[in-house]
């Protein structure tokens, strides 16, 4: 008898090269496992299950992956919307005042946010992290997680636009010390299902050694490194003005580049530097809502797929992008690139939908784990309502509209039951691990309580 | 007693030149009309309601304008994405195929679609519109319909790519003949919510003499005329075969620039034309999702409303966009230009608000009876919960979020409420005034019939 069975639905493995469509598909789960992947006819005559769940008129897919978001920035949502100096100017006056709990507040109601839309691996990358994993733990989400590490001193406010970052060294030894205890006591926790990697922030926020050092402990742990990779002209101005050479240009130059980076945003990067990052096997996070939000840029994730890279998409965080729904990004991936290349062919449904689920779960360092419907993987999965109003018709015939309209006109709240780990973490639209009013009530008397020490600055 | 009071609201009533914020406001409703807008402690002393929703929590804000949608293609969603020659390779075998009782039942999920995503005045732009309105008119939405008028022939779809398109006069007189049956028949029907404009496809569409005919009888109604103005090469290319002249100016020189006319997409259109469009004092409807995804273009939107012109945003159709939603108007037509600007301080959130509330109203000639939340307009508001996990927290003090937060962050199911012409059509997302189910089975069985015979041609 296996724990739970799910049957006649419209799934999409994204197993092999496409998104792996079986018509009338069925998934077998025991325990935090995925135990078969068929038919409903073929399912229904091998197992016996505790519970089943008849997925009639719904999609069924792997659960989606946020391969880059920063949830400790969750309650800054809309405050820094429109504008230039986007960092210094809007976010930093939250950023500067806000405590680690109320941190934490803010990355529980993201982490909410992104489980309702469909959500359930995140990579967080943040800082205070050995304060927000409890979240993940507890509400039950799958966690790739990175504490921040960087040298910048706590009064950074105080710079000016354009001048260097002084750099702590103390500062980055502290943070360096909060990254290796995350990693000690946290990788592996919840059955597996919260996994440490470490996160040096840029390399234009920390020295070379400290760069070197991380890179080191990569190797020991075995473990991939998340960083912000050419993130603006900001970034490239401190580079040039500190070490002389652009970003990627500086990184090949200290070995940097190879298959344990992930390299976020690339901003910045051109087109030859991400062809440099896709020949050493890096991979790339593309957050394409934020960057088209803070900055009006596509990044050049075209050009770094082109060259074979292997590419996922993030969220990023609440202020620049405004919300965490891998739904937004998936679409913003695609019309974005349409539109930066004028040509609407580029970037089709599937290929976004591979960027979230399997080639994300590749670009992270989960393959063996996730991104896919496939025995012997985590079950993580989705179960999608295609009744929805905005969902409806399901055409198979013909032309198949399946994967146009999870891309295109899904909003998130279509996803109505989420598993994770095997896990039923939402059903019905409910999320069953954490009070759901609660954790709004909380980030909104956090927020109050920051907004209204910000004021008494102003 | 009047019948209904909205009280303890966050209120944007898009009155004056801003999105005209109160904090703790409320809205006095009787019959159709808005009666009084003010503060909630002001209107408690007024009046007295036989109906009171608390708003605790909650935005309240004029209904969605949708400026321009093609609901009868509501059944095509996502048949024709990622694809050149959208039209006539992606769209060609479903329009060639639909009879009207399937572009009906299309057009009913498109506008329940859009109900539930806030829209509560719908500029439909479809043939057979005779019978679509019935549809309007029995949801209870606000419709601005033309019946589309062309004289293109009914085998269209055999005309080669690059190929002038035969005119065939009886087409356009019989589709002229609808145009005025509607007119005759529903203008102001559903206690004044069904008004009828006129809507000539496309100067590519006809020719010289039936577009000056429907001029005329623009004149005689006193009323405007929606219609597609530039909207991409392939119109640009039968413009010059035909007339030797690109749109605009070609309009220009039969006198059909003026304030009658809203110009739908300009895809095609150059900055110096747009900027004659706005001189000249047309409006605009602006359809990012849709051009985007059609054609990876953004129209010169910005272009025209730096020349003073007004505009509106439109969600199009759901094989193009693939979705009818108005939050993802906005936040497309807002990130979209700021890519092609470059620029994240171009098309806030404030402006694109307005684009789909009171600009919008302007644009399609109902800027009297919608758009604002004013004594003496029409009762047409919706209520959206801010404590979805997507759209908290609520910030008031040292920056407000709420603005932001309903462009960037909100994905359409955080309305809770619609009230149209006084009506509660909308209550706790339950449309009250037709089964969802059904109409979502309706249109799943009109598709199924549809695809089945283009299945059978191929």
């Amino acid at each position: 008898m296996i724990s739970l069975l799910i049957k006649n639905a419209w799934l999409l493995t994204m197993k092999g090269k496409n998104a792996g469509f079986v018509e009338n598909g069925a998934v077998a789960i025991d325990g935090d496992q995925i135990l078969d992947v068929g038919t409903t006819k073929e399912l229904e005559s091998r197992w016996n299950a505790r519970k089943t769940i008849d997925a009639t008129g719904k999609a069924v897919l792997p659960g989606l992956i946020d391969a880059h978001i920063h949830t400790g920035m969750g309650l800054y949502r809309g405050v820094a919307q429109d504008m230039n100096n986007w960092l210094q100017k809007g976010v930093g006056p939250f950023f500067n005042n806000i405590t680690g709990e109320e941190a934490a507040a803010g990355s529980m109601l993201n982490i909410l946010e992104g489980i309702k839309a469909g959500t359930t691996t995140f990579c967080d990358y943040d800082y205070p992290m050995t304060l927000i994993v409890e979240n993940h733990h507890r509400i039950g989400v799958r966690a790739r997680l990175a504490s921040t590490v960087n040298e910048l001193p706590s009064d950074l406010h105080r710079i000016k636009v354009g001048e260097v970052y002084p750099l702590d060294e103390s500062s980055g030894r502290n943070k360096l010390k909060e990254a290796t205890r995350l990693m000690d006591e946290w990788h592996g926790k919840g059955n597996g299902r919260i996994t440490c990697i470490l996160g040096p922030q840029g390399a234009d926020m920390m020295s070379r050694n400290l760069l070197l050092e991380m890179k080191d402990m990569a190797e020991n742990y075995d473990t991939k490194l998340h960083m912000h990779v050419a993130q603006g002209d900001r970034e490239t101005g401190q580079m040039m003005k500190r070490f002389g050479m652009r970003t990627i240009e500086y990184l090949d130059s200290i070995g940097y580049l190879d298959e344990r980076l992930m390299a976020v945003h690339l901003t910045d990067a051109e087109e030859n530097e991400v062809k440099l990052l896709a020949e050493k096997g890096a991979s790339m996070i593309h957050c394409p809502g934020s960057i088209g939000l803070i900055d009006g840029i596509v990044p050049p994730v075209m050009a770094f797929m082109d060259a074979g890279g292997n590419a996922a998409i993030g969220s990023d965080q609440a202020p620049g992008n405004n919300c965490s729904n891998m739904f937004n990004e998936m679409k913003s991936a695609a019309v974005f690139n349409k539109i930066k290349a004028a040509d609407p062919t580029v970037m089709p449904a599937e290929k976004v939908l591979r960027m979230a689920t399997i080639e994300a779960a590749k670009a992270i360092g989960l393959e063996k784990e996730v991104g896919s419907l496939e025995a012997g993987k985590k079950a993580d999965l989705i179960i999608i309502n295609m009744k929805e109003p905005g969902l409806s018709p399901v055409i198979l015939e013909s032309v198949n509209n399946i994967i146009p309209n999870l891309v295109y006109a899904a909003r998130g709240h279509e996803v109505e039951t989420s598993i994770i780990n095997g896990d039923i973490v939402m059903e019905n639209r409910q999320v069953k691990t954490v009070n759901e009013e609660e954790v709004v009530n909380q980030a909104q008397s956090a927020a109050e309580a920051l907004s209204g020490r910000i004021k008494k600055q102003q």
